[in-house]
C-alpha cells in the first residue's frame, strides 16, 4: 500500500507557514505499515493541484491532501478533486444546515461563501469532525483512493487517525493491530543508545516484529520507539510490555520517561512520589529552569518557587547562606561546593524540601578562568544531595538549555538514588 | 523565471525532521522575485530522486535540491544529478585535500565514506562552505541549472543567499536589488492591522513597489514585510527608510521592533535608552518572564533579577511591601493595585530601578471568582507606572506565553511615556 501526500497553500511555498502537517502524517503512515516515498506541496491554483493530484494517485494507491477546505475563493481542493474525478460538486444539505446553525449559534452573519464547505464532490463521502465547519472527504477515484482533510493540525489529525488511516489499512487487506511506544532516554548519544542496544535489535531482526527505531531530539535526548504488530490490540500490548522491559534493562536509569513525558515531568512525578518540593535557584539558565518545571509540576504541586539571581540581589535575598565573595569558600558561585551551597540556601529561601541551583559561565568571556559553558549544578536533598561540573557547547542560549535539562537529570538520579 | 524545491532524505518522509529548509528557501526565492509553484521531498532512493528531479526539471528553469549530500551511502544526490545530466562523478583533488586536513585537525581518523563528498558531477562547480566538509553543487544542465545544498540550515541558508539566489538571479536576467524589511506589532489582530494600513497598500498598489505584505506569528504579534527594489542597493533603501516612515506614522507604537527584534529586547533597548535596570516577580508565568527577559538584556546589563513565588514563599522574600492576605489590599495580588505592589516589592527585594509583576489565573478552576484567563499587571517605574487587567484565551500555557508578552508590551508602552 502506497501513499503520496500533498499539502495545499501558498503559504507553504511562500514560507509564510512552516509545513508540519506532513512530517505528522508521514509518521502516522508509517506507524500504520503504509509506504509513503513523495510528500509534495502546491499552491492554491487549480490547475497546478489537478496536475500534482493526478501525478501522484499515478505512482500510488492514495493521496491524503491537507489544506484547501476552507470557505474562502483559493480554497480548491474541493473543486480540484472533483475535476480530477471527472464528476460534479453537490451540495450536502446537512452539512449546510449545520453550517449555518453553527454561525446563529454563535449570533454571527454567514458570509455566503461558507456553504461553499458543503460541497462535496459526487460520489464522496464525509468525514465529520468537531469544532470547525469543513468536513473532511474520502473520494474513491477508481479503484484508488483521495482523502482531504483541512490544514488545521487538530482537526487534521483526527481525521487522519479516525478515519483516514484505519480507512487505508482496510483498504489494504491488513487487519492487524500496530502499536507503538516511546522510551525517552537522556544523558548518551544516539549511536551509543544504539551500541548498547545492538544485542536487542540483532535478535528482533530475526523475528522483525516487534522494531526498534531511534529519534534524536535536540537536546531533550534520544528516543527509542519500540513499535509492535498483532493480530488483536492486547497482544500487540503484550509485545510492547515484553520489549520495554528488555530495553529498559540493558538502558537502567538512562530511560528517563514514557512517550511525551518530559525531563522535568519526570522529576516532578519521582518529587511527587517522595513527597517533597523543590525550590531553584539560577544564574545563568536565568529562569529558564523555572518556566520549564513550574509548567510541568503544576498537577503535581511540587514546585515550590525559584530564584533567579546575580550580584548583589543573590547575597541579600539568599542571607548568610550564600557562598559569594566574602563567603570564604573558595571559588565561590562557581564551584560544585558553591552550587551546592546556593542549593540550600535556595531551600532555606524558599521554604522547600529539596534545592535545585545552577550556576556557570554562559560567554561571551570566561570568568575566574573557568571556559564559557562550564556550568555547576548543585542539589540539596535530606542531609546530602549532589553535584555535578558539565562543559557544554555552543552559545549562551545553547548553554542555557543544556544546562536546564542536565540539571533536572542530576536531580532525577539524585532522587532515584535516594528512593533506594 | 520558476524554480522547484527539493529535499531529499527519507527521515523527512517518516517525519522524524519537519522540512524547515523548504519553507525558508521558499521565502527567500520569492523575496527575489523567483516563482516556486511546488516543492517536494523525496527518501533516499536514487531512482526516485532521479525522477523527481527530471520531472521538476521539465516544469521549470531551476531546481534547488537541499539535502543527501552527507558521507554516507544513503547520501544520493551526488549520483542522482550525475546520472539525470548523464556525466560522471569526478573527484575534485581539492576538496579531498580540504577534507583529509579537517580530520587531521580535529586528530581523528577518516573514513574513506568521507572522500565521495569530494566527488562533483562533470561539468558542475562547487559552493565552497565553512565549516561542513561536503561542497554545494552548481549542476548546469541544458539551459537549465541543478543547485545542491547540504540539509544542515546554516550552511543551506549561507549557500543559498550567498550563491544560488545571485546565480538565479543573473539566469533571469534581472540586474535588480530588492531589499526587504520586517516592522514587528503587537497589540492588534492581522486584519486590524491591514485596516489601519489600507491606504498605504491602495497607494503602493498603484506603483507595485515597495509592497506591503502582512505575516501572522502566533502570540508573537503581526510583521509588516516592506519590499523594494531598485537598480541599486542604495536606491532600495530610500524607498525602504520612506515606507517604514509612512507605516510609523499610521501605526505609532503598535511596532515594537524591526526584522528580529524581539518584544523583550525592545524593552531591554529602552531600559537602557534610559539607564534603567529591572525586576520580575511572577507567579502565573513561572520563570517565562525571566527567562526571555534575562537572554535578551544580557547585552544590555539591565536584568536585576526575578522571582518566581507563590504563597508563603511571597510574604517573606517580598516582605511587608507583599499584598497577600492581611494586607488589607482588597483582591490581594489577584487585582491591579495587588499587581502594582508587588512589582513595587520586586524593585526593592532586587534593588532595580524598574519592577514588573504578572500575577493572575492559569486554571484549571477559577480562583478568587476570577475566571480562568485573567492576568493583572504591574509595573513600578519611578514615582508612578502602569497596570492592566487582561482576558486571555486558552490553556496554561498558553495563557503564560500571552501574559508574558502582554507584560513586556505594556512595561515598553510605560517606558515610551515616561520618555516623552
Amino acid at each position: 500500500m502506497k501513499a503520496e501526500v500533498v499539502a495545499v497553500g501558498t503559504e507553504l511555498l511562500l514560507g509564510q507557514i512552516v509545513d508540519t502537517n506532513s512530517a505528522w502524517i508521514g509518521e502516522h503512515l508509517a506507524l500504520a505499515g503504509i509506504d509513503c516515498h513523495r510528500q509534495l506541496k502546491v499552491g492554491d491554483n487549480i490547475d497546478r493541484i489537478v496536475a500534482q493530484l493526478a501525478e501522484s494517485l499515478e505512482r500510488s494507491d492514495a493521496v491524503v491532501v491537507c489544506g484547501g477546505l476552507g470557505p474562502t475563493q483559493d480554497d480548491l481542493t474541493r473543486d480540484a478533486i472533483a475535476r480530477l474525478a471527472g464528476v460534479e460538486l453537490v451540495r450536502d444539505e446537512r452539512i449546510e444546515t449545520r453550517i449555518r446553525a453553527m454561525f446563529r449559534a454563535r449570533g454571527r452573519d454567514m458570509p455566503a461563501n461558507n456553504l461553499r464547505q458543503a460541497d462535496v464532490p459526487k460520489g464522496a463521502t464525509t468525514i465529520a469532525q468537531q469544532p470547525g465547519t469543513a468536513p473532511g472527504l474520502v473520494c474513491p477515484i477508481g479503484d484508488k483512493v483521495v482523502y482531504a482533510m483541512p490544514g488545521v493540525p487538530s482537526e487534521m489529525k483526527e481525521m487522519l487517525a479516525g478515519t483516514v488511516i484505519p480507512d487505508l489499512r482496510r483498504r489494504s487487506g491488513d487487519t492487524s493491530v500496530i502499536l507503538s511506544r516511546v522510551l525517552r532516554t537522556w544523558g548518551q548519544s544516539e549511536s551509543g543508545v544504539a551500541e548498547q542496544l545492538a544485542g536487542r535489535i540483532d535478535s528482533l531482526d530475526v523475528s522483525g516484529n516487534p522494531t526498534i527505531a531511534f529519534l534524536a531530539s535536540g537536546i531533550e535526548g534520544i528516543k527509542v520507539r519500540i513499535t509492535a504488530k498483532a493480530a488483536e490490540a492486547l497482544a500487540a500490548v503484550r509485545l510492547l510490555d515484553d520489549e520495554e522491559a528488555q530495553v529498559r534493562a540493558v538502558l537502567g536509569d538512562l530511560v528517563f520517561g514514557l512517550d511525551d513525558e518530559t525531563m522535568e515531568a519526570a522529576v516532578a512525578r519521582l518529587l511527587a512520589d517522595a513527597g517533597l518540593t523543590v525550590g531553584l535557584v539560577e544564574s545563568l539558565t536565568g529562569g529558564l529552569m523555572a518556566s520549564r518545571l513550574s509548567l510541568a509540576a503544576r498537577p503535581f504541586g511540587v514546585f515550590g518557587g525559584g530564584l533567579v539571581l546575580e550580584g548583589a540581589a543573590s547575597a541579600t535575598l539568599l542571607g548568610e547562606g550564600y557562598p559569594g565573595a566574602g563567603s570564604g569558600l573558595p571559588g565561590g558561585v562557581l564551584s560544585e561546593a558553591g552550587a551546592r551551597a546556593v542549593a540550600d540556601a535556595a531551600r532555606r529561601a524558599l521554604g522547600t524540601d529539596v534545592g535545585l541551583a545552577v550556576t556557570g559561565v554562559g560567554g561571551p568571556d570566561e570568568e575566574a578562568g573557568h571556559p564559557v559553558g562550564t556550568v555547576f549544578v548543585g542539589v540539596a536533598l535530606g542531609e546530602g544531595g549532589g553535584s555535578a561540573t558539565l562543559r557544554l557547547p555552543g552559545d549562551r542560549e545553547r548553554i542555557r538549555g543544556f544546562a536546564t535539562i542536565s540539571a533536572f537529570d542530576r536531580l532525577r538520579r539524585d532522587l532515584l538514588a535516594a528512593a533506594g
